[in-house]
């Protein structure tokens, strides 16, 4: 997309944020259903999920607030709204389905938040952004899936909320490639800093 | 995207979300900076805005509720946030800026909602949402620009809202237009409905 | 209250809203804790849940839709925020405690909402607008306790998101009364028209 | 109000939440028409406001973030909502009308934000809780009209927002005493901490 850099460096997009004081990780649907390219998963979700067993490790030993999101719906249908209207096999991620869990090797740990969400973004009708505040972070690592969708929404909110946002490139994934390099690109441009695990682990 | 599009149709996306019985129109920051390609401006944002005011003209013979979005930053730097430390530029447009004004062919009439806002959605700390519960609105026609910033988060949010949510498709541009067409792909796939105007303007 | 009723009077207060075209039915925090003494209840909530018995049949067969409140604390703390700091007793409500059951008189049945909740108000952090919203509902009847606590919050915000908004008087209780009649006060003036239930079910 | 006290302690309400370590000041519709008894003021409102003028220039002194609110509608009507139906006098407070404009004394610097507000919290449909989270504040001082009103309406969003509330009980005022004592009540109870002003500067 070299054109496209090109205009948007003159026109002024994509001044780093930089790191805050206090960064918080939040995982986005790592659940197993979008793991398995049968059912949402596919593309290098696998790999993001494989990059973000360190990344957590290393939060979990700095002390970060860590928060997991998964698809949650009810059994009864009561909650589906338009997402799982125009994506109706969302509705299938209940509380107790095996597609709804969260990867094992990335399994909560007490004193982590888990957010149930209906929606793409983490942020939506959900209290992520209080449970950050009152832990006074000023600071998002986003990882997980996909990032044309629920990462894009969940970053797109986190700098809405005026937090110093980065998306952790290697440790999110998508079902398909090119949705994830052309969100890439619109997140770096406007929403958020990129960088990988690596950068991250070393500052 | 044919390979995407087979991954996503196997996956159960794109169902339709068709016209609810109550529609608004939302027109973002359709304003002279972004339709100047030495600002914010440039790709088919130009074309877009001449679509755009036939639908305009249309909602407002059909009664349709009419919200206009502006971005607006205070002139005393009180109100930058995230999105204008990562956009600097952005921070020029001010209420008097003239880059700020909405452009002439799509002005505001009276009764209509300006929105002055300082995120990408429209929706994000503004009244919108109230707004057009007030008004019984069940769907959101979106026009305006960027595809892939404002645009495209507004979107989501609609879609988070509930409402039933469709895309313009040449009614909505881009600075670049690689950016425009991979988020009319994930838009039409996750969020909403994908109609040009002039099956609008037929329904 | 009638030296506060002339001042409200005279400075234009408590214009009636009147019952829009779709109502919805909100149940703030009937829970077993709640109707116990010894624990959040007393004052006048029991005889609120008695007199919500007929309303809910009522929304029931009328097909309202139907939204339930619990407030739920996770069992490791981690969602902790400052409502539970300042009322720290909060926190043993979790999602098996038994204090935290909705009463069995006034059980969900499939298809309602039920929306684990901690903060005072429904719609903080909740997709309860959203909901509504799904459901067209342009009015909100609002039963439950506390009615100087979560009660008012929640209608509070149901005006602000510009619904109707009804405090049913009678299906609406407090720990104590004066607290409870000075709420009613505000809320009929200000955010909401007062009913009893016998007036909604004649409507 | 000794029996409620009781009834409250017993049930584990009122524990402190204390200052933090960055404070901000939010002064919630101190504006002309809330301070003439012929339009919405009268009461304690006056007192309050000249109470707040020392506390304005001490958090001024200190650097703390200050922000302001004022009720402004739209000339055209346009943005009408449940709150401005239920309380119609309202809609005079436009933009340019004198009841609307900040009390001299009070009058906004450089830099401070100011938030036009439709609904009664200074949080809903606004960015103040971004704001506050740009500048890292995690306690909000609370100032201005009216107690049983926005002031409330604020400090309980402010609570679930998760920052340390205070609401200053000399430098928040009604338009009739008893709606007020039973809000400082209520929040003093469950959403904040009751300080007057001369407690904070000398904190």
């Amino acid at each position: 997309m070299s054109g496209e850099l090109d205009i948007f460096r003159r026109q002024g997009f994509a001044n780093p944020l930089g790191l805050g004081q206090a960064p918080a990780l939040v995982i986005v649907d790592f659940v197993l259903g979008f793991t398995d390219p049968a059912q949402f998963g596919g593309g290098n979700i696998g790999l993001a999920v494989a990059r973000t067993v360190p990344l957590l490790a290393h939060a979990r030993r700095r002390g970060w607030p860590v928060a997991h999101t998964r698809v949650v719906y009810a059994e009864d249908g009561s909650d589906i709204g338009m997402l799982a209207t125009k994506v109706p096999s969302l509705r299938s991620l209940t509380e107790q389905a095996p597609a709804g869990q969260i990867v094992p090797e990335l399994a909560p740990a007490a004193g982590e938040l888990i957010i149930r969400k209906r929606q793409a973004s983490a942020f939506f009708g959900s209290e992520l952004a209080g449970w950050l505040a009152m832990r006074r972070a000023d600071t998002v690592l986003v990882a997980g899936c996909t990032t044309s969708g629920c990462v894009r929404a969940t970053v797109v909110d986190a700098c809405s909320h005026n937090l110093r946002t980065v998306v952790v490139t290697d440790c999110v994934g998508d079902r398909a490639i090119a949705p994830h390099e052309a969100s890439l690109f619109d997140m770096g441009q406007k929403y958020a800093d990129l960088m990988p695990a690596e950068a991250l682990l070393a500052a």
